[in-house]
């Protein structure tokens, strides 16, 4: 059966039923939208403050490889896990985006027998919440241009326009276009572009906010372009702001759905991994962390990138502590990661698993070594996977003193999880975490990208064109210089090159390009191509996805 | 008070409470959106397939002036008055579109004391419809450019591409741009450009489908372009139109709310009354009226476009029949029709009126000798019309003999319109409606145009270069002659020039240009310059649109 199949098979339990249950939320406190999707209301929610928060676990990977890894699966089903043994535990993960689901990648909503639901409407329009950041930022990008062609009374120089538009469609069109042709009514003519909507510093802004108020301020806070003078222009400088905030009104409270087992997840915002840093809402992960004792949620990529970014961007501003990491593998993956073939993962081979796994093992040690967390290693298994390999596996850890644990939620639900379980809570209850920043505030934006390169990439040292030091010294210069970085590299290697698996020494890491995002607050590095727009394959998913006369998707993976 | 402040004052009642009260919707058919909004399951509405209908009245208005006439408040203010007497009654209107909010005209949802709420959501992202339309624009927009930079093996001509991507805001740099530049990996440059959401051949579709497979039937339809040779292509020669009905999965359930009087209000679907028909969708009146036994429904513009389009469009194809049409009119419209200046409307000007009732009076024939309507004139009042003025109108009005009634709903609520409302029911019961259609099917499409001119607008002639002359004759000779014309000119005077007010004859209207609605299965006629992306005003309410940190709006009329 395919994930849609599963996924339609299910028995849900209404939502208001299922969160009064487990959780103990009130129906006047939740917002239905449909009988298995609510928003949480934020009166709700803030009149939880007092009460102590749950254990959060952190789920993490190895580099991703085309022969998948299984991180918003592991995160399911070890929250599933957790409660059949016992715990109260919600799982906190992101809404996947819609435009990707036409293309090649399919949904975004777990697998097999670990999966959110309702998953079509998870991975279609889900609650909004995309629809309303993808218009709060166009209506900001309408503005500007209309302040242009009303005179621009702000001066704004349209060739330092830096705001682009975004649609949640994968349409490579759309990236490099040019607006307002056509004559005089329809404005000044001048490049632009569209991103996808999870590349928008809304979508950002929206995760790392705490309250209605601080989401305003950040947008207020967005630079939009700049004058002649390179004065920047901001959303507050348009009264762009509040209209901003309105549209983001409903899509602001958490969202929570079940899992197939019938388990509470929180599934609110979805910021891209690369330019943005790739997490949940902080409004969601601390919600839950209010009504639950354990919380798992998850960081997207990689550890090097989405480990590195939930503690150094996440953590560091909302004041989220994780208690343990676990950090998921599989051996067809770190197999890949040693140069076995895509092609041939199913067949064993012990030299490219031993090659391949010290990709985990740096992403272990940096997340015990450089953020201080305890780690737990979950072995996402395969039927391809031989007893030679998972031994293979276990002695080349043996010396970190890790506990690796083979997981089966993918074929059994939680049930196949539940060692992993245990382990996690002993890991818990026996190592303290002590989590630490690998950067202060006020280190510089360069030693910041240093810290990151050197002591989580491995590398040998970063460079960067004197175009790029200038432009992070005007950075400092205008007051920048204590937001943390946000790495946007490719994260199929702890380098910037995609080619290079395993674990790359002596690489050097060439920072391109610096892109500011005032209202989210971090300083984005740009090492490598990144794209903020997809684009659809030769094949589109969207050619198989079909709607029956009696309303039930098809196609959808 | 504003609209909003006497909207957001508003005691509601949980939609799923009100409508098993009001129209015996069993809960579990139901599905919520927040407390206060809710879409019908389609296999419910199918189960009502057997009961009979209710009486359809039908709510048009003289052409409209920048004083307003107020057709939705008469609508939700004569189906408050319906209900206070005793008669089951719901209201079917238009979901407003998001864009404008944001510009000049505000919100879209009644007004005064008779309003639909929650009037926030219902104007910004209330259920979704809107963007789950404009994403099903989209995917096909990605798919066309998508199939040509992957070999494009249909050999679409990529300057015949007709299909336009859309967004739900007023942006007028994105209606002329060139699009796919920055080089190879971006696919083909061509020029292109953006319309606002509700002119989307989608949403013409959506409010004419009957059903799922109707719904995805017409999507197939659509053409998107054209080969070198002038062949068409279809969205389901790209295999798009079952990925875009599964993206209209839910946005195709009716939405319900309430007025401020606690009556259920269908507000589903609202195409552009200018390049489509510009009335709610079919599927929320033929529900409504299986669930009341009278349902209140408006049409766009004035009733040359918005009566003539629902007669000969919707209703043609529908099977729906209005019972009877209540023509709505304010005192201060009439007298700017007759040439008072916008700034002077409160000044008493029997003249004005008089020359600027012929206006009112031409509607109303129309609607009687053309469509075989009864119809009823109601007087949306304000309190600067004097009694001299409403006695001067009656008796321009009485060689017509047809009824007007004042109206006072905007501030009594239903209590305001009880007279109107008896006036209603005893001109269905004693004014049998016999509904005709001003052209047949098989008519030309040229006669078509000239029928509707000649006999609606009062033109002398209608008149049109040879190119469009050889395009209406390729769309005959491709099948789409039985087509119905949908005329794209000025709602502000019976002709094509919006400056000739009151009833101008002997005009003649001049065919610009021909468009296909392959999917909506109309021909755009465009006479005049038709608006398909609004812009933002240099001062746009969205400026002083606002969100309190107790999630508050204020700002948004």
């Amino acid at each position: 059966m395919t994930d849609l199949e599963i996924a339609q098979k299910a028995e849900m339990v209404r939502i208001s039923k299922l969160a009064e249950e487990k959780l103990g939320i009130p129906d006047e406190h939740l917002e239905p939208y449909g009988h298995y999707k609510a928003k949480l209301s934020l009166s709700y929610l803030d009149s939880l403050k007092e009460r102590p928060d749950g254990k959060l676990i952190l789920v993490t990977a190895i580099s991703p490889t085309p022969a998948g890894e299984g991180k918003t699966t592991t995160s399911v089903g070890l929250t599933d896990a957790l409660n059949r043994i016992g715990k109260k535990t919600v799982a906190c993960l992101r809404e996947p985006s819609l435009g990707p689901c036409f293309g090649l990648k399919g949904g975004a909503a777990g697998g097999g027998y670990a999966q959110v639901v309702p998953m079509e409407d998870i991975n279609l329009h889900f609650t909004g919440d995309f629809h309303a950041i993808g218009l709060a930022n166009n209506l900001l990008a309408a503005m500007v241009d209309n302040h242009i062609h009303h005179g621009n009374a702000l001066g704004i120089d349209q060739r330092r326009v830096v705001w682009r538009r975004v649609v949640d469609m994968n349409d490579r069109a759309l990236r490099e276009i040019t607006v307002a042709l056509g004559g005089l009514g329809n404005g000044f003519p001048r490049t632009d572009g569209f991103d996808i909507v999870v590349a928008s510093e809304v979508m950002a802004i929206f995760c790392l906010a705490t309250s209605r108020s601080e989401l305003k301020q950040r947008l207020g806070n967005i630079i939009v372009g700049y004058t002649r003078k390179r004065e920047p222009i901001r959303a507050r400088d348009l009264d762009a702001n509040g209209a901003m905030a309105a549209l983001l009104k409903d899509a602001f409270k958490p969202n929570i759905v079940q899992t197939l087992e019938g388990n509470i997840a929180f599934v609110h915002g979805g910021p891209f991994a690369n330019i943005a840093h790739g997490c949940n809402s902080v409004i969601a992960t601390k919600s839950a962390l209010k009504l639950a004792d354990y919380v798992v949620t998850e960081a997207g990529f990689g550890a090097d990138l989405g480990a590195e970014k939930f503690v150094n961007i996440k953590c560091r501003k909302s004041g989220l502590r994780p208690d343990v990491a676990v950090v998921v593998a599989t051996i067809r993956a770190l197999k890949y990661h040693g140069g076995q073939p895509l092609s041939d993962l199913t067949t064993e081979n012990l030299e490219a698993l031993e090659v391949g796994s010290r990709n985990l093992k740096r992403h272990v040690r940096n997340i015990r070594e450089r953020f201080g967390l305890p780690a737990v290693v979950a072995i996402n298994r395969f039927s391809s996977d031989t007893d030679a390999e998972i031994e293979q596996l276990k002695r080349c850890l043996s010396h970190l003193q890790v506990k690796v644990v083979l997981a089966e939620h993918w074929e059994k639900g939680g049930a196949g999880a539940e060692e992993l379980a245990h382990e996690v809570l002993n890991v818990i209850d026996d190592s303290p975490s002590n989590l630490r920043f690998i950067y202060d505030d006020n280190t510089s934006l360069w030693e910041k990208m240093e810290t990151v390169a050197t002591r989580i990439y491995g590398a040998s040292k970063v460079v960067a064109d004197t175009k790029v030091h200038k432009e992070l010294k005007r950075l400092e210069d205008e007051g920048f210089g204590n937001c943390p970085v946000c790495v946007a590299k490719t994260p199929y290697s702890f380098s910037t090159d995609p080619k290079l698996l395993g674990a790359p020494e002596d690489h050097v890491v060439k920072v391109r390009e610096v892109r500011l995002a005032a209202g989210a607050e971090f300083v984005v590095m740009i090492c490598g191509d990144v794209m903020t727009m997809p684009g659809l394959p030769k094949q589109p998913a969207a050619a198989r996805i079909d709607l029956s006369s009696d309303g039930r998707i098809s196609g959808l993976f």
